[in-house]
């Protein structure tokens, strides 16, 4: 800590500093969880308003992509983690050639980053993902439509979330354009089977670098249009083999590739009831927030005393159920402050656990979530997305 | 918020922003709950690396004690609120004056900050005290000793808190010795009929503008050297009328002193089962440090809502029993660092929930708690007061 840079006056003596490369709601949070731990994170973020930066009194104003900006967010840091998976790995292997503790480590974190070199090794390791192939040449997708009888689903190695730079082309000649289009980009691509979607579910797991790992109870994920609308713990009617393997499953995962810190395992469940692996995310995740509320242990906390490798936290429920609802922006703001729409949210739901990021309106961004506990799971989430809604539509659905 | 000072860059455009006048723990956990809400507090704070100063971007540093200062602090504020009684209220009622939205506001305060204006208050309210009498001279004092038969507690009027400011004499010399002394230095003084103390209890309730109340269950609190050590709630064995009444006392007590934010009643419980009003407090209260993980609404998210005028959150608990103790420091600080403590704690305990508050080690001093759940009250208490007493001795009791 005595040489740490920023500002010194933000951590109390003694304290591990855990330096959060982001800037984002999720780096916000983790701060939230600081606070309570007797600590304060340090943050490299885009600007001094940015959702995190708003809330932390030791702010490095810098470019993640930038080494010379990420060494002087990191120096003197205890920990240093992520609230994305956007930093370069080069930049990260040379901050630990340095000896600075990044956490989790590009090793672990390529398997977040491209979904082909994930599908790989989660295959290798028995995991069930989708049949997938690799997408280097035209031939190669045309070949894939027809393993698949053009179940196709095409998707960017890298960058993509929320729904963003996933295809499904409906004929072979549409995936002929798109792929032709995209190879032409540059765009490194993967394509796999069109999975016959029941519903979604998320397994999520910290892992810390001593090795324990603790899950949390598998949740109920819905999408729409690509983005987490709303997430439901634990998930209604899942087998309890079958929630205890994917627990398992997303714990071996943790372990085998290394990750420390909270690892979100979303998860295709299909009609037949098989599920198979979709994305990872090596931080905490959306589809966990619900933890705030509905759990002993969040996974703000939680990824913060992972990547410090303390001891990790009982992930008990404090409800028979607990489900989350995104606040997503709508088409047009309306014009009754949100203060207002707060307020009329609790005059109808005094227990409606309201979390806002501090984020401007834009349409669909994320800029809040609601959290609501219960027991009657039907009366929960239409009450939880009945307030996420209120408070971007500043009506009643 | 257009007018405001200090960093604009802290407060998410269109949020309410909330001035909080003092930079210790409550502060600090207020700035948690603010976060969550989508806010930021601006604190006035004695100095930058304060315990809720480390946590906050929007900090003016300055005296409490100095208008000038408050002004600064307050400028452009939605609404004003405290962690402390010891703002004098003549500036308060001139900030007041000068259209600031001060809450709790001066009328209610002076009955958290005069023990005799509020025991005559109560009492004319109908609560129930210990007799009592003003001392304004010796006679006062000797004439009170022979009424209750020397079963005095002296106190200071004003100024006193865990422990300070009582005074038990044991003869009739040694009163008139003490009163002669503290009235001499100019303390004024009040006294009471000693309480057959069964145990203590605390009636929190919050209350805002509108006139909205919301209490918490009661909680039994054990003091110890004049100090919080421990709170259960609920308190065991409490008679489920007497429970109820006591919430219904602290919601009128709240209504009729016009408190806005949270109020504590701390009660005495005597050996015949009658409860009796100790002291209030108004702001969120060490007694209430347990709803932030055993309520779907803790004190320092509700002192936030109450002081905006929102409507007020849920109180029911998440857990059977939860205790929360106090991590008092010892009388030396053992050389195992901080963190190994925590890590140490959480071995034994995953489900341990470690609040600290960023402070340096002094002996005595509340440097954080722990909260924890379950149902085996006993049990709970054993493994919270251990948990608390390791993280200050390096050793477990």
């Amino acid at each position: 800590m005595t040489e740490a840079k920023g500002n010194l006056a933000a951590h109390a003596p003694g304290m591990p500093v855990v330096a959060v490369i982001g800037d984002g709601q999720l780096a916000r949070m983790m701060q939230t969880a600081a606070i309570e731990l007797g600590q304060s994170v340090r943050l490299l973020a885009g600007a001094e308003d940015a959702s995190a930066a708003q809330v932390a009194a030791d702010v490095v104003l810098g470019d993640y992509t930038n080494l010379a900006d990420l060494r002087i967010a990191v120096e003197g840091a205890d920990a240093v983690t992520f609230d994305h998976e956007h930093v370069p790995n080069e930049h990260l292997q040379a901050l630990i050639d340095e000896g600075i503790n990044v956490q989790p480590q590009p090793a672990a974190l390529v398997h977040a980053q491209d979904k082909l070199v994930m599908r790989q090794k989660l295959a290798e390791l028995g995991a069930p993902v989708p049949t997938f192939a690799a997408v280097d040449t035209l031939a190669d997708a045309e070949a894939f439509w027809d393993e698949v009888s053009g179940e196709v689903c095409l998707k960017a190695r890298r960058g993509g979330y929320d729904g963003k730079g996933v295809w499904m082309p409906d004929t072979r000649e549409e995936l002929t354009e798109l792929v032709t289009e995209l190879l032409a980009k540059g765009t490194p691509l993967m394509a796999e089977r069109k999975v016959a979607l029941a519903r979604e579910l998320s397994a999520m797991v910290a892992r810390n670098p001593s090795g324990q790992t603790a899950a949390w109870p598998v949740v109920e994920s819905v999408q729409e249009n690509g983005v987490c609308a709303e997430a439901t713990a634990p998930a209604p009617g899942l087998d309890p083999a079958l929630e205890k393997q994917t627990r398992e499953m997303a714990e071996m995962i943790a372990t085998k590739l290394g990750v420390t810190g909270v690892l979100a395992v979303e998860l295709f469940e299909d009609e037949s009831g098989e599920i198979s692996v979709n994305e990872l995310a090596m931080r905490p995740h959306n589809t966990g927030h619900w933890t705030q509320d509905g759990c002993v242990t969040d996974q703000f906390e939680q990824h913060l005393r992972a990547v410090l490798d303390y001891p990790l936290g009982a992930t008990e429920t404090k409800a028979e159920y607990t489900v989350m609802a995104n606040t997503l922006g709508a088409q047009v703001d309306p014009a009754e402050p949100m203060a207002q729409r707060m307020a009329e949210v609790w005059r109808r739901y005094p227990n409606a656990k309201i979390h806002l990021y501090g984020k401007e309106h834009r349409p669909g961004r994320k800029i809040g979530h609601v959290n609501m506990l219960g027991s009657d799971v039907e009366q929960v989430r239409r009450e939880a997305r009945e307030a996420a809604y209120y408070l971007v539509n500043a009506q009643w659905p």
